[in-house]
């Protein structure tokens, strides 16, 4: 560990420190801890949580982005797959949306290169809210109240795609988690996780999970193939990676997601085919690392990854501005 | 106007007061000003407001009281007729919930007393939420973080529906929205409304809409038959109290809607036939006051409805508890 040089104001302020306040070296970790957000547009992020939770981006006006990504759950809808326009069922599960702007790419095939791109695609497509993006933003002009926050955010009247996803983008970047149990451990302070909890992170370390989930998301930061250790049989028609390139060897790679608050965005997996943490502990374990945890390992992973749960931000249900007069209404039975 | 008496220490504190502040007579008219909401059961209201925001009270784990009785819109989904449990299109529109604890019943037909009698009817009506009252029960039996609400708030580890709506009524009773610009013109406060909305509220009482739509919601006080002065024609199949009573006389009697935030609870009638708030007003003339409003005079009472709208209360979404690992999922294409 790096030897800490403390200031004579630092040391002077840690006198008047409370005996329970946690003085300590952060650790060096493969996992660092989520840093709180820093909101520099709130105009933009407001007007971005708007339309998150609007669902007349969708065609049945029934259907929001905080639908299949629900913010009082964990980001997510807890669904195998999401349950789209007229009752479809979407081909891969809802990854959350809490953390989501640290991944490498968006979507379990990593198809979009960032949120802004990937905010584009639920909008449009036939199974999510099918709604064509000329009129999603010929709806979104006509209504008086987002007019005027596009003017005054962008300096123009008419509605564009880009600002739309740019404002969406700007708010689901807001959506992180910190201050988790383990990132409270990992910046220093040694009872924030129990000894199980502990003996659960570095089971998870040696034994190669670590190796795919890492970083500030504990994850995102790679594209890794769902079954190492031979085939996994799954009901989704996805084939992660290969669908979007072609490539043979990208057959089956899906981006590793993030474990962050991993106790709240069950099911598991691309297909939501692990309903418990226990299971998809057990089958990572066999299917990525070759390896069969005994029941007390998977305890102390379970025990080890329910650390990962951070403060979830508070969000103000938003004030949608009413529709106008001209606004083309929804048409959820055509 | 009653004559009022003021008191000394009144007096004295006029004078401290700054030249704004708006010191007037409360006008005596038919419609009367909403009061704040008093909270006095916080933990009750909070749970209630979990509950109305889960949806996984509904058998496929996607539609909450939220979908249809939209917090972020005016109370309401702005749909025509909702869309429920797999798609199906409900009989009649969805009323706001905003201001509903001051009607005298609950639903169009008012077949319930009142709120917690209402909250549940969605649940387990097959074309909305679709959720068996048992299984609803031991769902939310079965999430840790409601048990322990639940033990806390009605001293019982069991839940019961009786509770579970009464939380949720409890919570629906804080929906209320105070403060428009015509509470405050009625509160004394002369400019809060325009000449052109004062005018059309005298036509609004002289013209006889003010019969039914008085009191603090402008509405929610008695059933009245639509179509008073000829049939009208419906693409619903609800015959109003008469599906309720079985009696002739109650045919097509429907509870008088609430006119608080009317220009945000779009479309209209219990069919949600008429999209504007113009049409609305010129099919209640002909229809129930056998008189054709002109074109300005529509627009006047248009605009004095303007001024019913609200504060619409600031909810910060609840953060749900997590599943429990035996709670039963839910199953939306079952």
């Amino acid at each position: 560990m790096k030897p800490v040089t403390l200031s004579t104001a630092f040391i002077t302020a840690l006198s008047t420190l409370t005996a329970t306040t946690v003085i300590a070296t952060p650790r060096q970790e493969p996992i660092t801890p989520i840093a709180p957000v820093r909101i520099t547009e709130p105009a933009k992020v407001e007007l971005g949580k708007q339309l998150f939770f609007d669902p007349r981006l969708s065609m049945s006006g029934v259907i929001s982005c905080n639908t299949c990504h629900n913010l009082a759950f964990g980001g997510t809808d807890n669904l195998k797959t999401s349950v789209g326009h007229k009752w479809q069922a979407g081909p891969v599960n809802s990854p959350t949306v809490f953390n989501a702007s640290y991944g490498l790419a968006q979507f379990w095939d990593g198809r979009a290169a960032d949120l802004q791109e990937q905010a584009q695609g639920p909008i449009q497509a036939n199974v999510e809210m099918a709604m064509p993006h000329n009129l999603a933003i010929e709806v979104i002009q006509s209504i008086p109240g987002y007019r005027k926050q596009f003017e005054a955010i962008y300096g123009d009247k008419n509605v564009s795609l880009n600002n739309l996803t740019d404002a969406i983008a700007e708010f689901e970047e807001t959506l992180i988690t910190p201050n988790s149990r383990f990132d409270q451990w990992l910046l220093g302070d040694n009872d924030a996780i129990s000894v199980a909890e502990r003996k659960g992170y570095e089971l998870f370390k040696s034994s190669g999970c670590i190796a795919c989930h890492n970083g500030p998301a504990v994850g995102g930061t790679m594209y890794q193939k769902m079954g190492l250790f031979g085939a996994y049989k799954s009901s989704s028609p996805s084939q992660g990676r290969f669908d979007v390139t072609g490539i043979e060897a990208d057959r089956y790679q899906f981006k590793v997601p993030t474990l962050r608050n991993v106790e709240l965005t069950y099911p598991y997996f691309h297909d939501g085919e692990a309903e418990t943490l226990g299971e998809a502990v057990d089958l990572m374990g066999r299917l990525q690392l070759g390896r069969t945890f005994k029941e007390t390992e998977i305890n102390q992973i379970v025990a080890f990854l329910s650390t990962l749960t951070g403060e979830r931000p508070d969000i103000d249900l938003p004030h949608l501005p009413a529709s106008g007069i001209n606004t083309h209404r929804p048409e959820p039975f055509k």
